[in-house]
């Protein structure tokens, strides 16, 4: 059988597993913390490791194992061409050439490609979104993020920053976004920044059990505790959950009138909320964008869950061989 | 040579020419009111007169002229496939066979493409946007539409209905759009919009050089007019185009970080304006927008004109034959 190693390099998070060519299974699945601290070369050692190890267990599980190369997904920006890692303040990395070091130490062919675009671009090939030819994907997390695959294929734009949703802004006079403009997405909607309404409320002096449930510490108040208590009857959090859904529905709206996908596939923790999260969002998307766009799209939250980003990798380097990007 | 028939079926006016293939030349350039109220049957009668008159011209100043098919640009939304105009409010027309329509009359192959497509696809044909790989083209007239090009081709969405720009929503507390949603940009920057905010100044009893310039009467006041008075230095009209600028450079950022394209085009007549609407424009999406994607991204007046449907629509022929639509 034919496989490609994925590894999944995250902010928090390094995922490693062994994808079959046709998307098929999954071997492997090792998840390690990052330790951006120790230096850029841990960091890189440590997916290596970690590759490697997988690499044993195909060879284990499948005598005949054949291994293409591997694709590494990252957070940009990136130079996808080049295999370099630009910047990426998270880790605090300038400048690093990702896939040579990880193709030379493997000694295997390796594709580089932004982690929300390998996380899109999973769903298609195997999840939610499949078979779907214009797909939009939106990536909720710390920040907000996203994907674009039109025809099947990912688009990357001009320069490899295409999708960035989070920073779409949807009242110019609204919060301040950390990029510094006002009103973006990600101002209302990032895990952060539905931790810091549900806190504003609460400082406001309205009761809520997020009180408790976080003993009383603000830190301890994210974006889950917020709809676990919201799916308890909370008030407070309810609120927060609606207005979440609210905001991102305009958010969906806009890129529904924008781009007319046939799916908009949601992905990050926040989907676990479920019915509470989708169906006001699909409620505001209906009321919002053309009927004849609406209707055309389906809302879906993403299936692949922590394996979406080793899928997406190992597709980017079928797809970006297949295409002579590498 | 070889020729295309270009149709450009506007709600005021409609324009036929025939474009040689290689977008080179064109020839005849007819403008002839639309008359909406004369029925579906006359305006295209019309249309397949005015082809028929452009053909002979052809053929009697290229006498080998060879005329490949035709294409017609049509506001939407639109059955591409079916070659079929689904609804268009401006014309009164539902369910409308266009494209055999015109096929069987001139006996040509044809093809139908939305009018805001065939204007962007024009310019990265022959226009300003040429060479562009990743291009958005934003439409502003009456309403705001938009177009767009990804690896060259034109991205039609699930149901051919992708580029309505016009109706993201850049404040969702904002002024109440046609749409019925609040604070869609053309909410704000259609033609219609930009002389009311311009009326409003007025009524308000800001004093501005445009009640001398329209006679005293708010019906005569456009948005070509508000341009005329900024230009000569009025500061109701000033800042009216002003503000305009400055709501455009928040959608164009938008778009800019959503696509990352390598050319935003503008059309419609308000690019008249030039420096005074592109410079400000160009601040806001620089101050706004992604370092690399701003990098990445020139923002430029349309080329073509009155002629930029009709390119585009010969084009979305060439186009279509050669990816099997037709």
């Amino acid at each position: 059988m034919k496989w490609v190693i994925g590894i999944d390099l995250g902010g928090t998070n390094c995922v490693v597993g062994a994808v079959a060519a046709d998307g098929s299974r999954v071997i492997g699945d090792h998840s390690r913390p990052t330790l951006p601290r120790r230096g850029e070369a841990a960091v890189i050692g440590e997916l290596i490791a970690m590759a490697k190890i997988t690499i044993d267990e195909v060879k284990r599980a499948d005598p005949g194992a054949e291994i293409l190369g591997l694709g590494a997904g990252a957070p940009g920006p990136l130079d996808i061409h080049r295999g370099i890692v630009v910047l990426t303040p998270n880790l605090g990395w300038t400048n690093v050439l990702l896939r040579a070091r990880l193709s030379e130490a493997l000694q295997l062919p390796a594709a580089l490609e932004n982690d929300a675009n390998c996380a899109v671009q999973a769903e298609c090939w195997v999840g939610a979104a499949r078979n779907g030819q214009c797909v939009i994907g939106l990536t909720l997390g710390t920040g907000i993020g996203g994907g674009i695959v039109i025809d099947g294929k990912l688009s990357h734009g001009a320069s490899d920053a295409a999708g960035e949703f989070g920073h779409m802004v949807i009242d110019f006079n609204g919060p301040i976004c950390g990029c510094g403009n006002r009103g973006c997405i990600e101002a209302y909607a990032s895990g952060v920044n539905i931790a810091r309404r549900a806190k504003e409320m609460m400082a406001a002096g309205q009761q809520s059990a997020l009180t408790a449930m976080s003993d009383n510490d603000p830190e301890r108040v994210t974006a889950m505790l917020v709809y676990e208590a919201a799916a308890s009857g909370d008030a407070v959090a309810q609120q927060v959950a609606d207005d979440t859904a609210r905001y991102l529905g305009i958010a969906v709206a806009n890129l529904v009138n924008i781009f007319n996908p046939d799916t908009v596939v949601i992905l990050g923790g926040v989907i676990h909320a479920g019915d509470a999260l989708f169906v006001p969002l699909r409620c505001e998307v209906t009321a919002r964008a053309f009927k004849p766009s609406t209707d055309a799209c389906r809302i879906v939250p993403g299936a692949l869950e922590g394996l979406a980003g080793v899928y997406g990798a190992a597709k980017a380097f079928l797809d970006q061989r297949a295409s002579g990007v590498i």
